[in-house]
């Protein structure tokens, strides 16, 4: 089968972007240029060999490319493009990984030439670490991708869709296709919440003076364990995410607190009743993720190996 | 080498009495008697020979017996040990595996008999299952025993405690002593509060309008999904281990929701710096649960097995 697209370039080689380069080689048949603004980065993508040719130039990296993937911070999109934009060739396609769509696209649309197809993308991928050694090229395999198209009714937009789509689905990706505003809804409460929440609490456990972090650490394994997994995570990225996606956030949040403070009342007042009925019907949400086959026998905030 | 108790006896048999009374006979080389107020899991437990013998009645459960272990729901702690209480032998040690120790020695003490010796303690173990089938003689190898003795003076009291922590070992357990009081914070903030938000984000997500449950399922990977399995957790245990221990999971609920609420304002006024800051301040935590040796490749909210 042709590849979906021959050249692609990937701007930024952090975990996602050097895996991209891995599995875009690997697995759909393209041929990768590198690019990342740090220069350390760029020559350790060289040193792993992870694209075809890393460039110390960013419009050097993208010229002749079918296929430009912005893998940088959310709060980073715009400037990689910007110092992209003069070199890309008519027809080519634009896509990013950033978690959050909707500041995506107003930040990188007046940034896009007319003659180039952006089409936003989110990987539900990832591990707790991060770097262009972080990389591998399975790290898409069975993962949903959700693409975000603009609503641009040019035929030739349609089409590039379907190419980026068959893209992710030589990396191995599932992919849905969904309204930015809706992907930032859904994430906040999936993703950037939880993520949100497991930060809190571990620097809440660092600060408290009863408790000295040794015993927070030893007795770790009784659930607060996994918080700290998931606060490993690139304080740079998380920090772009949630001032990205302020709104969806704030409104999650809100929600998060009211609910909270209800179960606080009720702990206060020694209402079992209330507690023993909402932490019932958590149980249901549960079995609802078993039966949609979403379960691992690993849980792992949904970083794959 | 003699084990630490020749009879023991286990009243309740969910996934830590089970286990218990499997590990009592494997590994300390004990006859194990068993009772439980539910006819249904007396049943499962004689079907699944769970003990050397199952009785309808726990006086008959307890003649005899060298340890009485209570593993029944916090709550349920009292009414255990009352029933039980007339024929307990004198000399006997009884201890519990109650999730909290300051309520369960309140409860506790005035209802042992003056010639038994009470020594509270807290397995930090567990599975997301629960009943007698869930049980399994394996559970507490590697895992921490805490053991809260009382303030008591007598010889044979501390000669009762060693014992009980000799036939912890010969279950595989590492065991601590630590005083109630601080066990109850301590665990508040590794256990228990994890815990209650695990409980509330996964109703709250049931709750949005905007967000389908099947999305939220869908996409549960990308972090949500752990927060389902910990909720999976026995309703009935959480319920009584946070009317139980109120103070310090009040304390701790409190500190939690006020570093929120900065985290909130920051996120509204776009304050990267202070994001930024407390996400790499949390990754201190991490770095320190690894070298504590802490970790284990599958994240499981202190669910070993």
């Amino acid at each position: 089968m042709a590849p979906a697209f021959e050249r692609v370039a990937v701007i930024g080689v952090g975990l996602i972007g050097a895996s991209i380069a891995l599995a875009a080689r690997h697995d759909a048949n393209a041929s990768v240029a590198l690019y990342d603004a740090d220069p350390r980065v760029r020559e350790r993508a060289r040193a792993l060999k992870l694209g075809d040719a890393v460039f110390d130039d960013p419009q050097a990296a993208v010229a002749g490319a079918d296929l430009v993937v912005l893998a940088v911070p959310v709060g980073a999109m715009a400037e990689a493009l910007e110092a992209a934009a003069p070199a890309l060739k008519p027809g080519v396609v634009i896509t990013d990984v950033g978690s959050v769509k909707g500041a995506v696209v107003e930040a990188l649309s007046p940034l896009a030439p007319p003659h180039a197809f952006l089409i936003p993308g989110h990987p539900i991928a990832g591990t707790e670490h991060s770097g262009p050694d972080a990389g591998f090229a399975t790290l898409f395999k069975g993962r949903w991708h959700i693409l975000t198209p603009l609503a641009d009714a040019r035929p030739e937009y349609a089409q590039a869709v379907d190419r980026l789509e068959a893209f992710w689905r030589a990396l191995g990706a599932n992919v849905e296709r969904m309204d930015a505003q809706r992907h930032d809804v859904v994430l906040a409460v999936t993703s950037h919440l939880p993520h949100l929440i497991a930060f809190n609490i571990v620097a809440m456990a660092e600060d408290l003076e009863s408790v000295t972090e040794s015993e927070v650490v030893k007795y770790s394994a009784s659930g607060f364990r996994d918080f700290t997994r998931i606060a490993a995570s690139d304080p740079t990225m998380w920090r772009d995410v949630f001032i990205a996606n302020k709104d969806a956030v704030l409104e999650v949040l809100g929600r998060f607190s009211e609910d909270l403070a209800v179960l606080q009342r009720a702990i206060r007042w020694g209402d079992g009743k209330t507690l023993y009925e909402l932490f019932d019907r958590a149980r249901r949400m549960r079995r609802e993720v078993i039966e949609a086959g979403q379960d691992t026998p690993a849980p792992n905030w949904g970083r794959e190996n």
